[in-house]
């Protein structure tokens, strides 16, 4: 449960620092002599072949990164219960990307001296926007406490694909993007998959939820999805910024709203048995997955859209149950198969559609 | 049981007599003043919006009926279990059709005369190929009695999907005709939807369907598919020929088959107890909706084609439940309202990647 929190909190926290060594080694050997920097700063003067490349290497890293976040759930899980406080580990993701992003810019200042798109000082103008993602996710997270008094764990998981359908619709709406006929028909098929591929037979219980928990569920949803959104255009607003100085803002007010977070929930807790208490190996690997599969989902932002990250993180569901099967002899049900289907014409439909715009 | 019996035996069995009259009432009363006849050996002079018309009436009014049939299902084990023969209720489908068709004939050469398209003289040329449909069907039931030693009765019904994949391959393979990718894809949805809404608690087990299982499914969706294609082959094949004739023949050897069945099976009981015994109204009711789509599956077959046949039943079946809800107060699941959004999307699929060829 604890760690089911971190990830559904790093799940949603969609933008990240990141060093560029950690760029190079996603980015594999073809780009590695290329620092981070240079790619994020000259913009549209790249060829469509290396955006392409770069695109679909952020999108591989966030697809198993994500999947091996999971994997690291079901281990812990496996291994018992950790006696750390939540709130203090989703501290600790902020920082660590915070540092990731600033050791990155350190380089970059080394290598290519400060210039206008790197400098880590900025204008009230463009700084202000930075909170608003990291205050939605604390209104969702608190209404996520409440929301359980309507819908049980198995059933939020499922009414969770909802953000699917919001990402779409706020990514429309605000972003002003259009996807064709076909992507719209692929968006509703990746919904609907995920959620076959997650039944189980208490799964028809979620039928039942009331009124309010519908209406909760759907405010989740659209505030989660309006922060990707609105975190995405943010980052999109001045495309040769470099990232990590971009990363570094966006997380500094995460880290803020995190520090809250300890003040009101564990203040007491961490007072007394000290910061890091009850951290195990486990959590170690937990907190430093999330903050790289943060910088992946931040360049996917940058370098691809929200559309993206939702089939990404998608079929990083359907590669976790795989694995599981081998790593843990987990069996794969029919509405796993059926629904893995689904997601997976989804994925095809979705880059026929693009084809033909 | 019986009753499933009945309805297996009649979603396969595609290929139907008709009355005019019958046709007149389906096709409303825009075309009501033209004879079913005229549509039918006029061919290719009719204009486009006519044909479409014609198409969307038979298939209409092939969903209508096939929901309906399943409904009278539902009812009709409400209503208990009735003692009747299964080998004489398909007989007296074949009859009522083969009657009806001959029905239809009747007034056509009182009102036209007897033209070559419409005499029921054959060559042996024509008719040879005839029974094949009702031979494989034969073949595919007995095999039915057998796949029960593999898999159990909600299994079997799950599997049966394969026979939309095997349609569509063997549509392809055998008539020669192209879907586009799209299609092929929106057919693979259909198959996983149709799925999807039918799953139950239950389900799952149909993965541990042993291997000769999947191999008698395989077979068994192969020959049904063939059956189907086959047929529409067959009434293809002679476009001016008129369908009354052509369903004639096809049922002529369908109630010669029916007849064997009898003989084997039933023979004592049919003897001893009389034809008829156990019919009630329900029995009735139920040979006349088998009739009568049958009758729509032999007008799909002629004016369209087996994908519109495939997607017909399957829309029907989603039709029927939510009738159900209404009539007999069945609860809709979540499998379900997955399933359909699915099958929904394939249909739209479907016509959008149609306009694309």
């Amino acid at each position: 449960m604890e760690y089911r929190k971190i990830k559904d909190h790093h799940q949603d926290k969609d933008v990240d620092p990141i060093g560029d060594d950690d760029i190079e080694n996603l980015r594999g050997k073809a780009l590695s002599g290329i620092p981070a920097t240079n790619l994020a700063t000259l913009g549209g003067s790249f060829s469509e072949r290396s955006k392409w490349k770069l695109k679909s290497v952020v999108t591989l890293a966030l697809t198993l990164l994500t999947s091996s976040q999971a994997i690291l759930i079901v281990w812990s899980k496996r291994a018992g219960k950790y006696e750390y406080s939540v709130t203090t580990a989703n501290f600790s993701v902020e920082a660590l990307k915070c540092a990731l992003s600033l050791a990155a810019l350190v380089r970059i200042w080394r290598n290519e001296g400060v210039t206008d798109d790197n400098r880590l000082s900025t204008t009230l103008d463009e700084v202000s926007v930075y909170p608003i993602p990291a205050a939605l996710y604390l209104v969702k997270n608190l209404l996520q406490y409440y929301i359980f008094a309507y819908v049980d764990a198995p059933g939020y998981q499922i009414l969770k694909n909802l953000n699917i359908i919001s990402t779409g619709v706020l990514y429309r709406i605000i972003l002003k993007k259009k996807l064709s006929e076909i992507q719209w028909a692929a968006f509703i098929l990746l919904c609907a998959g995920c959620t076959t591929a997650q039944l189980n037979s208490s799964s028809d219980r979620v039928l039942q939820t009331p009124f309010q928990g519908w209406v909760m569920a759907i405010v989740m949803a659209l505030l989660s999805g309006f922060a990707g959104v609105y975190t995405e255009a943010i980052i999109k607003k001045r495309p040769s910024r470099n990232i990590n100085v971009q990363n570094f803002w966006l997380y500094v007010f995460g880290m803020c709203f995190n520090a809250i977070a300890i003040l009101i929930q564990d203040f007491d807790a961490v007072m007394n048995k000290g910061f890091f208490y009850g951290y195990s190996l486990i959590t170690t690997l937990m907190i430093l997955n999330h903050a790289l599969s943060g910088i992946a989902v931040s360049m996917v932002m940058k370098y691809a859209d929200n559309i993206v990250k939702v089939y990404s993180t998608s079929v990083a569901m359907l590669l976790t149950a795989v694995v599981s099967v081998f790593l843990f002899g987990f069996h794969l049900s029919l509405p796993f198969f059926l629904g893995s289907t689904v997601v997976s014409v989804s994925v095809y439909l979705h880059s026929v559609g693009k084809l033909q715009r």
